[in-house]
């Protein structure tokens, strides 16, 4: 299975996203800036859009060119965020979510973008796209802000569930490495296991046991295990990839925004405090707004579903345009490096290791 | 029972802190500095200082009119940050930390002050000063600098244990009040439970068991409950005190200062990346410099052991001698407003109440 081109009309020798234009804050028209600043800079990209027709196409075609690259699905109904998601896997088929993750059930497409409510897209994703055999639970990616090289590090699970036992942590290592080493261009990704200390005694019996399983496995999975890491290794040097449960990560990654969010508050306040101060947030205004996108989370935008049967993109709800955008361009890379194929049968090698031999390492001969 | 006083020849009218004098990063050096610039400020305070006589009467000499503010009592041994909890507790009858607990212990002070090992004080803390009745885990209470008017919001459990249950997270939510109440004046301390969202449906088994509990103790025990909140409320002005797993909390707090030292580290490039931004970087120096202190780990410093027959504050192992200070200064208002006493009723009230009727809610008459 190689990346999907040639499949539709506006294939053309293109990589095919598909997109949910419907369902962030912002509504469709930030989608379609965010796609066309995309299709503008990449001339691989092409676009399968779900929503409402006649809307869509009065948004395209103000876009100069767009119009050749996107093929429009119609979907007249809306996932809100404020649906539940149990109602709309239910009464959700006419939804612009359902066609968009259908184009990639479907095979049009290997990896969907959508800036919809979290909890729904999660539910609708496992539901219509079902999960990889041997995972039996699908996590979220999150990206961190790091002074590593590739400027992000991964964190997974960032919610998708709020229970991981031994086994489940030791496949998001599986799932994670494969990503970096896909999505950052990592060739052997350095994984830690997310703990009160790194100390190999301390800790929950489920990390223990994650633990062992995630040394065994790195050989043959082709990753570093640097062991058990800290809080302050998710936006840290130590590794590129932290595993860690749902409930745990998305905890972390709501305190991250919280903190940063009041520094930024506390730091404009310090800019207005006096005449001078106030010259000088003018004169440090470029480096400024170079610090503000290294930290803005509409850049490191990128929640990914990982564990399907294809991949799902999560947009954060309120992204701009230069966030949409920076999704599909995660998007992209992974479609064009086949990443779900891949991952696929990476799960399904550990899954049969597993059955095999238990942890026992062995070479699988793939060429992720 | 009342705050200590008039126990000693530095009595006279005085509330006296038990201080470990030995077993932070800085040495015996900064504590003495920091005891000093509190006994400078604050006439009221005395101290019994614990560690080696000789170097303590040396240091203290050197502080004018310190002598007469300290008693020093010999303890010729230090527990160091790479000592196991298990091994000292066993073999750490001669360290200046058994020796501060004990002053507690036999009620010369109700309050000790150490800036060593934060495992081998709370297990050796546990072992000397023994739980209050009824309370099953004690808990960390710890900082978070926030912009409600006390500017800081206190989470426990920061990291004592990596367990509760919902009748240990209720305990932290009564806890948690009490000192809010005793250490930063507020009346009616707002009380949220740290979950992955703010819906009742959400979360783990133990999180909507501790949910009811701490609903039906509002009244009695004289909080607001907020219900869920996030992580990103730990640095918010949601509430006033978060109560969440010493796991959780644990991670969530060193994820805080992981993401504080990211954007320090580069906030300080942004402002060396050209001669404009230097020049900015000097112009703002005092309003950055106030922004720093704000959210400075060693201001906020004091994480305090609850729980106990006794109060301990832990100051932050590399505490310099304005945390060392600030760690006294939140010791000494905790001795003075009777802290100890009033939580050991506030809990046997509560342990009594749990007993006679559930989670029946009555008026305990306590004057907390």
């Amino acid at each position: 299975m190689t990346a999907l081109t040639n499949q539709s009309k506006v294939g053309a020798g293109r990589t095919i996203i598909s997109v949910d234009a419907m369902g962030g804050d912002q509504g469709a028209a930030t989608v379609i800036a965010g796609i066309y600043a995309s299709a503008r800079r990449n001339s691989e990209v092409g676009f399968i859009l779900h929503g409402p027709k006649d809307e869509l196409e009065r948004l395209v075609a103000k876009r100069k060119g767009l119009a050749e690259r996107c093929e429009i699905r119609h979907a007249p109904e809306i996932v809100t965020m404020r649906d539940k998601p149990s109602h709309v896997v239910r009464h959700g088929r006419n939804t612009s979510m359902w066609s968009a993750l259908d184009s990639v059930r479907n095979g049009e497409a290997t990896v969907c973008v959508s800036c919809g409510n979290t909890g729904a897209l999660m539910l609708m994703s496992v539901i219509r796209l079902r999960k990889l055999p041997g995972i039996s639970r699908p996590a979220i990616a999150v990206m961190w802000p790091s002074q590593n090289p590739q400027k992000h590090n991964i964190m997974l699970d960032g919610g998708a569930d709020i229970r991981a036992d031994a086994k489940d942590l030791m496949q998001y290592a599986l799932m994670g490495a494969s990503y970096a080493r896909n999505g950052y261009g990592l060739a052997r990704p350095r994984i830690g296991l997310l703990n009160v200390g790194t100390e190999e005694h301390k800790g929950r019996a489920e990390l223990k046991g994650a633990h062992d399983l995630i040394a065994a496995n790195a050989e043959s999975a082709d990753y570093e295990f640097v062991g058990f890491v800290e809080g302050r290794d998710l936006p840290g040097t130590r590794c590129d990839v932290i595993v860690t449960d749902g409930f745990t990560g998305n905890v972390a990654l709501k305190t991250g925004e919280g903190i940063a969010k009041l520094i930024s508050d506390l730091l404009r306040e310090a800019f207005q405090y006096s005449p001078l101060s106030r010259l000088a947030s003018l004169l440090a205004y470029t480096s400024l707004a170079r610090l503000k996108r290294r930290v803005d989370p509409s850049r490191a935008n990128g929640g990914v579903f990982l564990g399907l049967n294809g991949t799902v993109v999560k947009s954060h709800g309120a992204a701009d345009a230069t966030g949409v955008s920076s999704a599909i361009k995660l998007a992209f890379e992974l479609a064009q490096s086949n990443f779900s194929a891949k991952l696929a049968a990476r799960v399904a090698s550990a899954a049969s290791l597993d059955q095999d031999a238990g942890i026992e390492k062995q070479s699988d001969g793939e060429t992720e």
